[in-house]
């Protein structure tokens, strides 16, 4: 909200600009918006067989998958009237002008690319709701004073890739990174039809957004168990990603005696034991997960000689993420020093916990308890392209809840019921912010 | 040894036999056969290449590399002479006629398949000895009663599939089991050029095989830390590999609390340590080693939902797998009760523990008195393609020592001296046991 708090003036302008022309529609605030969720669910329903497979959703970015999810996506703006483009960093974004041109625009968005093995709900809901909420306010003729961007963004999951080149966080030796689908950034941007020699063009600076909403599903039980429809949240939580490396020496399994080895495996399992031992030993809600592991040579008659595995830590206060990146360090340190092996533990990611904006929590409260919904506050427990964009412009969240909490997953499921919540709560939510 | 025991007849028919033809440079008892190592060491030295990658020797069964090996192979039994025949199970096989054509032949082998990153050793070292025994017998003129055959079996690091094969010992639905290289073994037999629907003409039945003798690398540390040239092998450990499948629940690492997480790694994670710990509570020469492991989804933001793993265990005491499988299993159930996870353990491989034939390991020993070498007896940790051999006929090994008792491994290395006295000790202990 760069311009600050809305002035008397402002607003009388704001009113004469409505009642002058033909876009009169826009509602007095006790009365809200409906969006059409049935075309947000029935979008879901179509993609569901878009990067389907065996194990789940795999639309990993950069992959074939991901190239059609993306395809679907571009279809759905232009069935929506909207004129979707791509960034040079890669991320698609139609805009709806606003009868104040030169305000900064007003983001929503979310991704749809996937984990491996994933479900359809988690970015799609998002992505295909902010579709729709723009597709409303078109239809219903809704006179934003901002304009108003649907973005999807690409590679989500691989580190909120898209998001953070658009607010200029990625430097051009991280490009070379590998992503999950084995291909570099750079190679990633330019496959998802951006342009690596133009990214800069995609860099939004602090105060050129308005503010940024997302919706999403929550991805945890909170809203399931206590039963409420709608979740404010208020803050996303940092995230450490640490990349270990476990050297021992790779011998014969028959001929080799117990005490004479130097088996990275059984190093490897000591730490991952000893990481859910340290994180699990003090009350509070961080959390720390060993995801991936990579044994080589990864043969049932050699004693592993290397093991590539990967710890996800993650809490709402950095000084927690601190002291459990210290204690994960000091574990390895613990295990390499028992003999054997030796460690190297490299930070490749990390993400401060990002705050959502208080008038945009309200924001989303209000609207909630207009269309009559419960509802309630809660930290996102995930990491989301709204942590980036929350570095430039105010930012908040609305969750829907997801069944049994499962996310990351094919089991992941969020009633169309409750997407269809989602979804109005987010149109009411933009023009609630558009008065902001 | 069919046909029992030498008789005094029969000694003094063979030494007529001998004093009768051109055929008379077969040595006294005390004057040793030399073989020419220099030509097996600089077959290794050129083998070095065939396979060869960053992380070491990669000739896995039936891989383009291993299909290279093999015609490498072939095209040494040609320059030794000989004429190597393909068997309907893949194996390579050349034969030296004897002076008694209907008396079983003495085969010698080993094989050129490879572990992932290996080394040069394993298995090349007996498999060209065996070579270059075969070629010194025939240009030396050694009149054997028996005949000779020199064998190169297919797929020894899969689990001694050739020399199954060669004793009947594996049936129809076995075929269907995926090889490392992930082809299966009936696709595995037709790529080496062997013949599934003819699989009964290779095998051989018990008696039909005079002995078995093959020349190994130790893969151990014994004979290098005891300083002495060359082991005869008193048996072959038993084996058992069982596989592992972790069912637990994948769910997001963000948002999923602690406390309520199926994590499939840090179960399988919990196993590993476990699985080293009582194999290492008790004393003696057991081992246990889990040597892979496969993480799905395999993410790092992902808690794994499930984890395959191995388990390779070896005794030389069949008493002593029952125990540690029985407490592996229930290693595996305690963790599966904590909550959260299941596990299934199946034995996918059971190796009999062989023992090696008496008069063949003091053949072995007199031939390396006689050479001049030290020696010494000693178990074999590793499995074999004699154990196979074990089953249909009097059975034994001759080790040269590991430097390290380093194996399976790019730092595997063996001298070319010591593989010459080997290469030595085989010839005389085939000329031994071709008068037992």
């Amino acid at each position: 909200m760069p311009g600050s708090a809305i002035t008397r003036r402002a607003f009388a302008t704001r009113l004469a600009a409505l009642s002058a022309g033909p876009l009169l529609r826009l509602q007095p605030s006790t009365r809200p918006l409906h969006a059409d969720g049935a075309r947000v669910n029935a979008a879901l329903a179509a993609f569901d067989a878009v990067g389907r497979t065996s194990g789940g959703i795999n639309r990993v970015a950069y992959s074939d998958a991901d190239l059609a999810g993306r395809g679907f996506a571009l279809d759905l703006f232009r069935a929506a009237g909207l004129t979707p483009r791509i960034d040079a960093a890669g991320n698609i974004i139609a805009r709806v002008e606003g009868t104040e041109p030169r305000l900064p625009p007003i983001v929503i968005g979310s991704h749809v690319d996937s984990v491996t093995d994933g479900g359809n709900f988690d970015g799609p809901v998002g992505s295909f709701g902010a579709i729709e909420v723009a597709r409303s306010v078109n239809e219903q003729r809704l006179a934003l004073r901002h304009p108003l961007e649907a973005v999807v963004w690409q590679n989500e999951e691989g580190g909120t890739i898209g998001s953070k080149l658009a607010i200029g966080a990625l430097t051009g030796a991280e490009l070379d990174t590998v992503a999950r689908s084995g291909k570099t950034l750079r190679e990633g941007v330019a496959r998802v039809g951006g342009s690596v020699e133009r990214l800069d063009q995609a860099v939004r600076a602090r105060g050129s957004v308005h503010c940024y909403l997302e919706l999403h599903i929550e991805q945890g039980g909170t809203l399931e168990r206590t039963s409420r429809q709608i979740g404010t949240v208020t803050g996303i939580v940092g995230l450490r990603w640490l990349d270990v490396a476990v050297e021992g020496f790779a011998n014969h399994a028959g001929t080799t005696p117990m005490d004479q080895r130097q088996d990275a495996l059984l190093a490897a399992a000591k730490f991952t034991v000893a990481v859910n031992d340290l994180v699990r030993a003090e009350t509070g809600r961080q959390v720390a997960t060993v995801g991936r592991i990579l044994a080589s040579p990864n043969t049932r008659n050699v004693i592993p000689g290397r093991v590539d595995l990967t710890v996800d830590l993650r809490d709402l206060d950095p000084v927690v993420l601190d002291r459990f990146e210290a204690r994960i360090r000091q574990a390895a340190a613990e295990i390499a020093k028992a003999g054997g092996t030796t460690f190297s533990v490299t930070q490749s990611v990390s993400s401060k916990p990002a705050m959502s904006d208080g008038r945009l929590m309200e924001a989303i409260d209000r609207s909630t308890a207009s269309l009559g919904f419960s509802g309630t506050r809660l930290p996102s427990g995930a990491g989301h392209d709204a942590q980036e964009m929350a570095q430039i412009a105010p930012m908040a969240m609305i969750f829907v809840p997801s069944i049994g909490g499962i996310s990351h997953s094919p089991r992941e499921f969020t009633k169309p019921g409750d997407i269809a919540n989602g979804v109005d709560v987010l149109l009411n939510a933009v023009v609630a912010a558009d008065r902001l």
